[in-house]
């Protein structure tokens, strides 16, 4: 048996554990106190961009929740100033200008990204020197189909029409903007690892918009580039596709070494879906922590009990935690986890 | 063969069409510049009490568009005053007070909807007279799933944390609002087709929004009963769960006589998933209409063909309409299903 501070990475290879690890997406943020603190001091981009502010609000939850991994306090739009885009939080992302066209993509940069984006390289490694081996550090970004969607639409969106208008009217304008962001995406990646990140999770968010022939078109060659390339440096990857239950007969292609899972699906469905032999991380609804505790504790140990059926399972939320989740909810689902015998 | 008037009521009951009938969700809105210069005058609430202006932006897009079906001008929010809430537009929906305890479902009223929404039935009377049999006008309300969902969130929400909170913890509170709810839309749709209406189309728009398990247990009684009550007036009634592919085991046993299919899933597959005999109603994704006329009419036709291969057809979108669809993309698309020959 390992030691509890490599649980989490034993399980990513998807070796049998006493128990499965346990973190939350998304757990560094609002919903703590110290983390609103921090924030009234340093608006969201120079949080992500200052990395004694990084690292400080990425192992706050540790010792509060008592989580078995931290993650990089970062976000998944990171890179885009690297490309050459304006980038603010208003509060949610606006891209300036965006990818629209041809002569756009041919303008983007692929860059050098520890010269330009120095400040999460830096970070990985004040959390490696701060953490020092008590919970391994997760790298992020995200998948390429992703930040594409984020880029051509200029802004979040619930329909993503620009963006989705560029599939299907111009698909070799996004498959451009796609190759450039693969590659971008790849270096950004990699340098997390070299900077000590331990594992890289790849959100691909948005992935759930298009049927199942256009996601195998438009996201999961690339997906699979990035996790391929990721992978070679010998660190383990996660894959999340969110509300991908119409896609789940091409995500498990994407090669990677654990699946994200949300809430829509019990385990053991969507293990079966992605072929039955799968490590699966999630998948308790975020929506769960605004329930009393007992009723945190009862989903989790229902969802528990789904994941002690499946090949492997990483304990998380189903997505991000959300903001105003009460946090005694959230250290009732880490100790459910960590109190329980499969 | 039935007349072409009667082409969308006879698909709706499941009899061979010479072609699926065609009409847009949303189809009287903001894309439309003469819908805006109504909208210059009256705002949005307004709109859907007068009837004369809802009658008169109903009918715009029976002309300009040429589709098969009216669909009555409203909102799935409309009967929540009636209940006793405070409803405003700003411009998504805000209900005051939301309803989050025993309490406040304790004073929600089961209303006359006759008496307290006389708007929506006088615009139904005005409809049938200046449609004279042109096309048949569909009514239509939200599930009690997701009417629930908007009165105890109290707005529009991408995780509506508080209707699942109550759902995940206080299931009694949940299921006394739903039991108002059902009751409520139960009228409010009956009185429709006595008012007129000659099928009705029923919203279920954040079903997907809980698993399969949750979704047994809170909307699928509840929308059976909504339309049982309205089939056994004699009209047809079309349930549409949007992005519900991991719900589609349940769907099917909701009894209506059409299903609603989002463009997540193949029309082929979707038909399989809810047991290979249904007719569906759909799915071009909305965002297909911000491509070029080209794209648009080579995506109908992969629709069509796609939608010959099932026991029944109607054509539509995937979802409402967007703000900013050219026009002239939402013609080519009802240009091309009355062009086609199965």
């Amino acid at each position: 048996m390992g030691s509890s501070s490599d649980l989490f990475l034993r399980a990513c290879r998807g070796e049998k554990t006493e128990r499965p690890p346990v973190w939350l997406m998304r757990q560094a943020g609002r919903y703590l106190p110290e983390y609103r603190e921090v924030r009234r001091q340093a608006d969201f981009l120079t949080l992500c961009t200052t990395p004694e502010l990084a690292a400080k609000v990425t192992l706050q939850p540790i010792d509060r929740l008592g989580v078995d991994a931290a993650i990089l306090f970062s976000d998944i739009l990171t890179p885009a100033p690297a490309m050459g885009l304006g980038l603010a939080f208003t509060p949610g992302p606006v891209v300036d200008p965006p990818v629209r066209s041809a002569s756009d993509v041919e303008r983007l940069v692929v860059p050098d990204v520890e010269a330009s984006l120095p400040f999460v390289y830096e970070t990985i490694r004040i959390l490696r020197r701060e953490l020092a081996g008590r919970v391994p550090l997760i790298g992020f970004g995200a998948a390429p189909f992703t930040l594409s969607a984020y880029l051509a639409e200029g802004e979040g969106s619930r329909s993503f029409e620009k963006w989705k208008g560029m599939l299907y009217g111009a698909p070799g304008v996004a498959h451009g903007l796609l190759e450039k962001v693969t590659e971008t995406t790849i270096r950004y990646l990699v340098a997390q690892v070299k900077a000590g990140a331990q594992a890289i999770q790849v959100f691909d968010t948005w992935a759930g918009l298009v049927s199942l022939s256009d996601y195998e078109t438009f996201s999961v060659p690339y997906a699979q580039r990035v996790i391929e390339a990721v992978r070679a440096t010998g660190v383990p990857v996660i894959y999340f596709a969110l509300d991908a239950a119409h896609l789940a007969k091409a995500v498990s292609s994407c090669g990677a070494d654990v699946y994200g899972a949300d809430w829509r699906t019990s385990l053991a469905d969507a293990s079966a879906a992605l072929g039955g032999e799968v490590v699966l991380q999630g998948n308790l609804d975020p929506c769960v922590l605004f329930a009393d505790e007992e009723t945190v504790r009862a989903r989790t140990l229902a969802m528990l009990r789904d994941g002690a059926g499946i090949r492997g399972h990483i304990a998380n939320l189903g997505h991000g935690i959300l903001p105003g989740t009460p946090v005694a909810n959230a250290v009732a689902f880490v100790e459910t986890v960590k109190g329980w015998k499969p």
